[in-house]
């Protein structure tokens, strides 16, 4: 979470700049759609999947699957031979389904059952993480023969939304893990870390890449050459607070590999989500209510979309979206952003200010740019009675 | 939220006690389905509204809808002539579906489009909140002639899930809109306030009397009888803090509204969630793996319900369930317990240090207790892939 004291001032109205920022097919789109609602610019997703291939041409792109599992957005991905990082069953037959061979699928959960193993392996899925000896015995009787890397544990700071403790093991586990691997009849195929979702410090993964290196030196002395390094996620969209270009992430995630690695160069993955269809997205809200503060002069605006249906990663105001609005080009004052539950707790952005046209009101539509990534699938099923985001993906020459 | 520099210590195992805990029809049920799920007796439904009507005979007793949305709980509830607090056009729906009558719907979100009014409106409901300007003139405009009651903001110390300053208005402000309301036509009906969801403190609604007594007395000056006053919700469900019985909550309100309306008693409603539907729900979750701590000897138990599939209430560790396992009797250490998605928030007790038993493993069962409310509804669609909690509803005689 970010540091709750702090008080930003996030005005961010490209006035007149509507065009520039959302493609017409996606405007007429939205214009005729319920609200809320999300739509996903494929052409945007595969834009964003060849830069990064680009500015990393050695690494596997695995998809993480979770920043948003629509169907067409995992179709168009599997269409361009991406691979895919995914968390549960559920998401392995997503990416089966949508054309992605078993070869192609990661499967990136530390947290899995046994059975959800088995149903991996039954499907073809030769590709594990793990990070304790429980799931790396299951993975070794269930999935016999299996690639596997281990998850090490790593700084976050500099993530604006960081993991905590709860994943990946201290660099010395994984020796002792990837060992006992091999003991198993498992292929110790590498080393994987994340550095935190939304990374705006490009070189946060040195940190990673330095203790990757001391695992495989420690399996080399023990006769197991690792091969694979996986980078993780944490590359970032386009939020209030800018973020470095793509390049020069890459930059200094070349530098590092050359500084740990050198010519003896491993295979890469990276595990892109939010990079990927962050700023595909758009997520179109209505104003339900404008009212004064009893406080002070900050109007309350309640749209008809918060933390329950589709803004989950507004909780503590970790991601701060961009917004466009209606009555853009009038007058602007502070207000503080709401959801639409009778739940205190659905509040959007109070800590940060955020200046919207003194004009706005019920009707009104406000758009919030780049919530491609982490916002449908997280929306509750039906509290207060409201139904889940709906997404709606759209398709068209980049060049439109 | 709570005070996140407490560390509480909440052992709570019954041991052999988990016959008394939960009925043999709702455990054979568990036993038998896949996890995770939510098991509700309806019979508990039922005994606790049933409470409720003893401690308080002169209230109405209005459903919030939002605690659980199952249509058996609501249909039970109907069949016993409740009213319903209802949050959205789904919710009134839902309550019409079930046998309720609209005139036994009181529309209780602050925050409501035209259109959403329009759609009550045009099935009957008669009855609205309000605590700002413009929703008032909506209501005035396409509800009209409709009974209208005010939501004034109250202090919610003493509660685990406090509301902020996102709903109510000052009594002045109450005293205003009233006003208002009967210019435009409205029926002025009475004041509401909430004092916070799992209130522990009975005393708690003194304040929000009190303060409700004011604005009666604003608007006798002004020639308007105000009749009702809606103690909107609080009522606690049973976590491993203990709250006080139900009677002592009933005693504390009866004083103040003794105190503060004597022999002129007004109407009165009350909007029960958690007290009517917490206890009745039982949910079973798989452990997935448990594994040691890196840092500390802390297993950590991961189950497969968590923050995004059911348990959003342990967002910062505000509601603090009662477990039940199928290892209880067997030795304990404490483990942190969380949930089995790719993210680092999803985690569900790190701070409430719980004891479970040293011989859990993959593959056991954990039940958290009184988890009919606030659990199922809040459940995301997808994330990660994991389905959305599964609620069953039972039913039985209440003595078997």
């Amino acid at each position: 979470m970010t540091d709750p004291s702090a008080t930003a001032d996030v005005t961010d109205r490209p006035s007149g700049a509507a065009e520039s920022v959302v493609p017409q097919r996606v405007r007429e789109f939205l214009d005729s759609t319920e609200t809320p609602c999300l739509v996903v610019d494929l052409a945007v997703v595969r834009r964003n999947h060849g830069a990064l291939r680009s500015a990393l041409p050695d690494a596997r792109i695995c998809y993480a699957v979770k920043a948003n599992p629509a169907p067409e957005v995992v179709g168009a991905l599997a269409a361009l031979g991406a691979s895919f990082d995914v968390a549960s069953p559920g998401e392995i037959d997503l990416c089966l389904a949508q054309g992605a061979g078993p070869e192609r699928i990661s499967y990136g959960n530390t947290i899995k059952k046994r059975r959800d193993i088995a149903h991996a392996y039954e499907r073809g899925v030769r590709l594990f993480v793990t990070d304790s000896e429980p799931d790396l015995v299951n993975i070794a009787e269930v999935a016999p023969g299996a690639q596997v890397f281990c998850r090490i544990l790593v700084d976050n700071k500099g993530s604006r939304t960081p993991f905590g403790r709860k994943f990946g093991c201290p660099p010395e586990t994984a020796v002792r893990l990837l060992r006992q691997a091999r003991e198993l009849g498992l292929d110790p195929y590498g080393v994987s870390f994340h550095i935190g979702s939304q990374q705006l410090d490009p070189a946060a993964w040195e940190h990673g890449i330095s203790a990757a290196r001391q695992v495989f030196e420690g399996l080399a002395g023990h006769g197991i050459a690792l091969r694979m390094v996986n980078l993780g996620g944490g590359l970032p969209g386009s939020y209030t607070e800018a973020a470095p270009p793509l390049a020069e992430y890459a930059r200094r995630i070349e530098q590092s590999l050359d500084r740990h690695f050198g010519a003896d160069r491993p295979d890469l993955l990276v595990e892109p989500g939010r990079q990927i269809v962050a700023d595909a997205g758009v997520l179109r809200s209505e104003v339900v209510l404008v009212t004064p503060s009893a406080a002070d002069d900050r109007r309350w605006v309640y749209l008809d979309v918060g933390r329950y249906n589709g803004l989950a990663e507004t909780e503590g105001e970790a991601i701060t979206y961009r917004l466009r609005t209606s009555r853009d080009g009038d007058p602007c004052g502070p207000v503080v952003l709401a959801g639409p539950t009778c739940d205190g707790d659905d509040v959007i952005y109070q800590r940060n200010v955020y200046e919207l046209p003194l004009t706005l009101r019920g009707g009104d539509w406000v758009d919030l740019l780049s919530a491609g990534a982490y916002t449908a699938s997280y929306s509750s099923v039906c509290f207060n009675g409201i139904a889940p985001l709906a997404t709606y993906c759209v398709d068209g020459d980049e060049r439109a």
